[in-house]
């Protein structure tokens, strides 16, 4: 049986994204870490592109990769995991921009069919009626990567957004707060109103504290929005005392409204939030958050897709990925 | 004569970058502005398809993209401006990540050209020998975006970044200091060594200020390395009152490391750099900096390309784009 990139990760106690990491020459791996991993990837035998030219369903070596916006550093960051492990297989990526237009995102899906990919990886917040239809006849495996596929029987890779909400208020709710403000992405958006929000709302439940419609906060997910909403909060009856917010992006721009305001984070206000980028360790105090795993979410999408183009067997394909937290200065 | 996406612009007075995102319906654009952008196409009947659908020379309709990492912001922007472009004119993008390693950039562009690309883009910050001979080979345009091409005949797309390193420098100097700490990305990189570096020595010499070696901090590009190089720039004997960085990531860990010490910006220290991402306007005091045109570096690259690609005249195939000075709290 052939060497995986998954045996040489066991073997070297490093997640498979580091694997990744160091076959394809990246940077970011520390030296010892480097030399542990090829270490173990000599020791095993492990030859990615031996198996890249093992797989026989290889038509065009290429994948369609249809992302909302290259330019965001979520799908930034998604798009290097998925293009390590198509380099690892030998695949081409087509990259497209939806910006999450629902007949833009059919247009790019059939464009993509049409240039005879092998494979395609979709990313996005929700699944419109036409996509799903239009994915239904496609010809070719497509894998959803951190999007939802609710109500779907296609393949998909995801974190555990509802309970990691949860998690995140559960500690505010644990650190003594009662008036809590969710400060969300927009509700157009699946994994805003069927998974944050309900986290949300079941830690609220769960502590017997009330749902107060003026705590949920809605945003366009930018900065710039969140800063302004800050005059939102500050104005509200009830004075809430802790933050949680859909990802750091948002969360900096109410941090950022409240300290230039001459209150305190954490003494005043609590924040949390789900982290994307690195603003969540560059910012003053740093925020305590719900890690999201975005390169492995994308090599993961990858290495599923290779195996469904190859016709293996697959045990699994709705993949749930590990997240953690990660307490820092936001939260006391 | 067709009407372009420039006369659109000029029209409306925005940015090309703002007619493109109109065009593709992404969202950040202000609905006045949206408004003016489509009232512009409307009146002078621009039609970005039907220019498209005239380009004779297409072929694969595929046009390929060599970027060194898209998880970085920097290309990410890049890429998305290059992907708007592409879009409005009907091409599909082939993205490949070359992290800088000069084997693997040649081994991309052989892939490339294999696969038939009608053009290609590509990013770095060093021209290698090997990728010069390779792209003179090449029987398809190619396009060197935010890449340096000194000693190339290949059309480039870029910022005057030794004049805007120089105007940073000069600001410092002009605020009263003679002390500037320097603190730049790897000197391996053209962009580092031959533009950054030569305009901050330019601007010491013109005001009769001395080189100092110590004053020159190398990173290797990241926050982590920058707040550590701190340490570095406390212990200097001769004591520094101001930071220029190479970018903003750079800045931001100087700054952490600054201020986690319990000294203050721009009191202590005064703080510039070179802007790449949110994170100059997101950190507290917001950063001074010269405004790199990511997105239109990008979409001015690819519009050159299609016009190289369908054997357009193109009067200057160096296009340099204008930057800004924006002065925020970490300056006086």
């Amino acid at each position: 049986m052939a060497v995986t990139i998954y045996d040489v990760a066991r073997e070297a106690n490093v997640s498979m994204a580091t694997v990744s990491r160091v076959v394809n020459g990246n940077q970011n791996v520390k030296p010892a870490t480097r030399k542990k991993v090829l270490e173990c990837i000599e020791r095993l035998g492990y030859r990615p592109n031996a198996v890249a030219r093992g797989l026989a369903s290889k038509k065009t070596t290429t994948v369609g990769v249809i992302v909302p916006d290259i330019s965001k550093s979520y799908y930034a960051e998604l798009s290097r995991g998925i293009a390590d492990i198509a380099t690892m297989y030998e695949y081409n990526i087509i990259l497209s921009n939806s910006d999450k237009r629902a007949t833009r995102e059919v247009e790019l899906l059939e464009d993509h069919l049409g240039k005879q990919v092998d494979g395609l990886i979709f990313m996005s917040d929700s699944l419109s009626d036409e996509i799903r239809a239009e994915m239904a006849t496609a010809n070719v495996p497509i894998v959803l990567a951190g999007t939802l596929g609710d109500n779907t029987d296609l393949p998909t890779v995801n974190i555990d957004h509802e309970e990691a909400a949860y998690e995140a208020v559960k500690k505010l709710i644990d650190n003594g707060h009662e008036r809590i403000v969710h400060v969300s992405g927009p509700m157009s958006r699946d994994i805003n109103r069927l998974c944050k929000k309900v986290g949300y709302e079941r830690a609220l439940k769960e502590a017997g504290l009330p749902i107060i419609d003026e705590f949920f906060i809605e945003t366009d997910n930018t900065y710039d929005d969140a800063y302004e909403k800050w005059a939102v909060i500050r104005e509200l009856e009830e004075k809430p005392t802790a933050i949680f917010a859909g990802n750091d992006e948002i969360a900096v721009g109410v941090l950022n409204g409240i300290r230039d305001e001459g209150f305190s984070v954490p003494e005043d206000y609590e924040v949390i939030c789900f982290q994307h980028t690195l603003l969540s360790r560059a910012v003053r105090p740093q925020l305590t958050a719900i890690i999201v795993p975005l390169y492995d979410l994308g090599a993961v999408s990858m290495r599923l897709l290779t195996k469904l183009m190859n016709g293996e067997e697959v045990e699994d394909v709705n993949v749930i990925l590990p997240y953690h937290k990660e307490v820092r200065q936001s939260t006391k």
